[in-house]
């Protein structure tokens, strides 16, 4: 393929991004949030959505039942390259608390900003946004030479937001359908305003547990003072997750945690990272964590435990003098290195149970476990994508790591024996799981730009 | 008066036990739920009905409008003996779940049971069953001796079971009219078959706070490891309550709480309180709190802290890798003797604050706060009482605590300056607030004679 083919195509993507962002804008009015039954039809109407508009550009697309939400796989083909295996998701998070929203989140919309325009609305940016860069990059080069730019399959998820418990039976069962050179993730952002590949992702283990005590809710004036508080044990437990210096106190923890090499730890002291206006952008000034620990290792290469919900006795307006029957908390631990998920979640069991007094017992929900992703940097896939990120953001594109999960690196290692290049186009403030979720119309038109011109490289 | 003036009221009572049940009946067949507006003409009707009953005695009566439900007043008088002020509310709870009952809450029967016959209905116990005892003593004594048992002040609330909005308003403007020498309030029961006589009360002081972090909800692994999550900072302050032995940290916090004297030690001793039943009907076996207290001065002596509720996070279901922004608990404490309520909130709020890391800060939502009441039993009236409820009962009466809070004693003390004299003749299993409420029928007969008992030794 010769290599200004890909200049039409980039014209042809700034001629018709009207369009594109009509066809984005569909896509984001269906509210396919996994984790909620209640959005279960929403889902499918999502999968089936990609799976008209991947036909129409001549994939041989369908989606595929699984017990939760359907996956989308689609296949194309031209020239003679490496084949590819396109990776995205169409399910979104829940979108509560809704009165912190300033729009409905199912009603995108184009908003102007003080920093650009943005498209407005839950999944914008995570991910329908993203996967829809590759969507559109597709398009324009099958409109300007009349065929698809490489080997590719389309694979396209419903339940990531919602630990994805349909993904390995999957892999399993269509690893050769799958199979392929390399797979490429469009699930990541921007360094800042740099282009960037991630090459380390952290995995997750999550846990959530119920304490009982009484066998019942108890007047807090009848049995106070005499009757077991199982939120005083649950607070007691999770206080000492952490000891003073904000190391994890779970015995075997640190196991299989590795320090950067010398090379990676100079490239992330090149990045510059900005911690102080990292957090002072929501409203922090001081790092916590790890107290001996520079902020990047924080956040890419060293794992954490943080309990991410709470709850218990009476939450509602007014008081209620209830001592309760239960308490509960979720927890979750971001895993790097050779941390083995299996032998934490197990760790962590036993030093909770360990420190359950008299009259108290403790019930287990496991959710999602995936150990972290260290990608082979060395595969000539990565400097290809490295060099058409150069080229369209006019600056070096940089080798990152990620403190965020995206377990399906690690699973298309695992069973597709797949390296993944993980590139995307959202910002730190796109405001991903919050209220007011965007992506930048700029991320949008670059992003699919930025996939012409990976395309082309690869093929 | 002569000391055998009492027998042929008990006679009386004895005889005309059956119409004083129909009576009773009357009264529970009105649906007074003060919380519920709906309700609002049945409460008038509760204490019109009250109205008319105490008129047809002699008394001065009328029912006295307020913002909310009607207070019942009723004067008369006889004798040279103290004034006596009786308490008692004619507002019932609500009564759902409606299915859990076997019969129409107010559709009042006398049922036999395995333990004896009952008066099975809404209120039957709490607190128009009990009410009645006083009124049906003084119908008994008029009936024999043509006056009334002293001087006596009815005092009749009709919004207890809402959280008494009106009542000091009510006591302040009306405070001469209801002055007396000492109080009566029937609200409360027997020790387990023991007559009782409560004489200390536990106040109640709530908090609710918000520690706050980040100026939003952040994503667990964008920030995790980097940014302060106020569900730790939360956990760990709760965590520190409480020392290992089970005592409150807050500094001054035991500062007004006395010992008990080894007169009422040796009475509560004397109770044989089987603290492992008390725990084991509601699953528990082990007595918490304070490590170095009995079971009986931990729910009637000692003073506690309880977190009531805590919340933060994401709290549905499945999991959502959420750094919250922010994080909620509701704590109360129970107090006992002389400490200060609006002291020891000041005290927790420093306590909490000075807790506070980089970046989080407290809002505060003050809920009730009562102090506790310690009845003066010095008084002449308190031994009197103890000594007729004795005679009735045929076993020694005793001087208890509760565990739980009844505001109008503490109120009757700050705003009429009366000791109050609680004495009632509920039981532990009459399921008030709960589906099938009902009043022992020996408690209502055993209570119209004891109350003619005490008359007669405080007239």
């Amino acid at each position: 393929m010769p290599a200004a083919a890909v200049s039409p195509v980039l014209d042809q993507i700034d001629a018709t991004l009207p369009a594109a962002l009509e066809r984005l804008m569909d896509l984001l009015r269906i509210p396919s949030i996994s984790t909620d039954p209640a959005f279960k039809p929403d889902c499918a109407r999502a999968a089936d959505w990609l799976v008209a508009e991947l036909q129409a550009l001549g994939f041989d697309a369908s989606a595929r039942p699984t017990p939760g939400h359907p996956m989308v796989v689609a296949h194309g083909s031209s020239g003679t390259g490496p084949h590819l295996l396109f990776y995205g998701h169409y399910d979104v998070q829940p979108v509560d608390p809704l009165s912190l929203w300033h729009r409905d989140p199912f009603d995108p919309a184009i908003e102007e900003t003080a920093k650009g325009r943005v498209i407005r609305a839950r999944g914008a940016s995570d991910d329908k946004g993203q996967l829809m860069t590759f969507i559109e990059a597709c398009r324009a080069w099958k409109a300007v030479h009349g065929t698809l730019p490489g080997k590719l399959t389309i694979f396209l998820e419903g339940e990531e937001e919602s630990g994805s418990p349909s993904l390995i039976p999957f892999l399993k069962a269509n690893a050769e359908e799958l199979s392929a050179d390399v797979a490429l993730i469009c699930d990541t952002g921007l360094f800042g305003e740099t282009p960037a590949i991630v090459t380390m992702l952290r995995g997750l283990l999550g846990e959530e547990f119920t304490i009982r005590a009484a066998s019942r809710d108890l007047h807090s004036g009848m049995y106070g003072g005499l009757a077991q508080n199982p939120i005083h044990v649950l607070t007691r437990i999770l206080a000492g997750l952490h000891d003073a210096e904000g190391h994890v106190q779970v015995p075997g923890f640190y196991d299989g945690v590795s320090e950067l090499s010398d090379d990676l730890r100079a490239q992330w002291q090149n990045l510059a990272f900005d911690h102080a206006r990292f957090l002072g952008d929501v409203g922090l000034s001081v790092p916590a964590g790890e107290q001996d620990r520079t902020p990047l290792e924080k956040l890419w290469s060293r794992p954490t435990a943080e309990v991410n919900g709470i709850w218990g006795g009476y939450t509602g307006d007014g008081f209620k003098t209830v001592l309760p029957g239960e308490a509960h908390a979720k927890v979750s631990f971001r895993l790097v290195g050779q941390q083995d998920p299996d032998t934490l979640r197990q760790a962590f069991r036993s030093w909770v149970e360990a420190q359950l007094p008299a009259d108290c017992s403790v019930t287990w929900k496991g959710h999602g476990n995936s150990p972290a992703s260290v990608m082979a940097i060395g595969h000539p896939a990565f400097a290809a994508a490295r060099a058409a990120l150069t080229e369209e953001w006019g600056m070096p594109a940089a080798f990152i790591g990620a403190g965020g999960s995206i377990p399906v690196a690690g699973y298309f290692k695992t069973y597709l024996g797949l390296d993944a290049i993980l590139l995307g186009f959202g910002k730190d403030d796109d405001q991903i799981h919050s209220p007011n979720e965007k992506y930048d119309l700029t991320s949008f038109h670059k992003g699919i730009r930025s996939w012409a011109r990976v395309l082309e490289k690869l093929a």
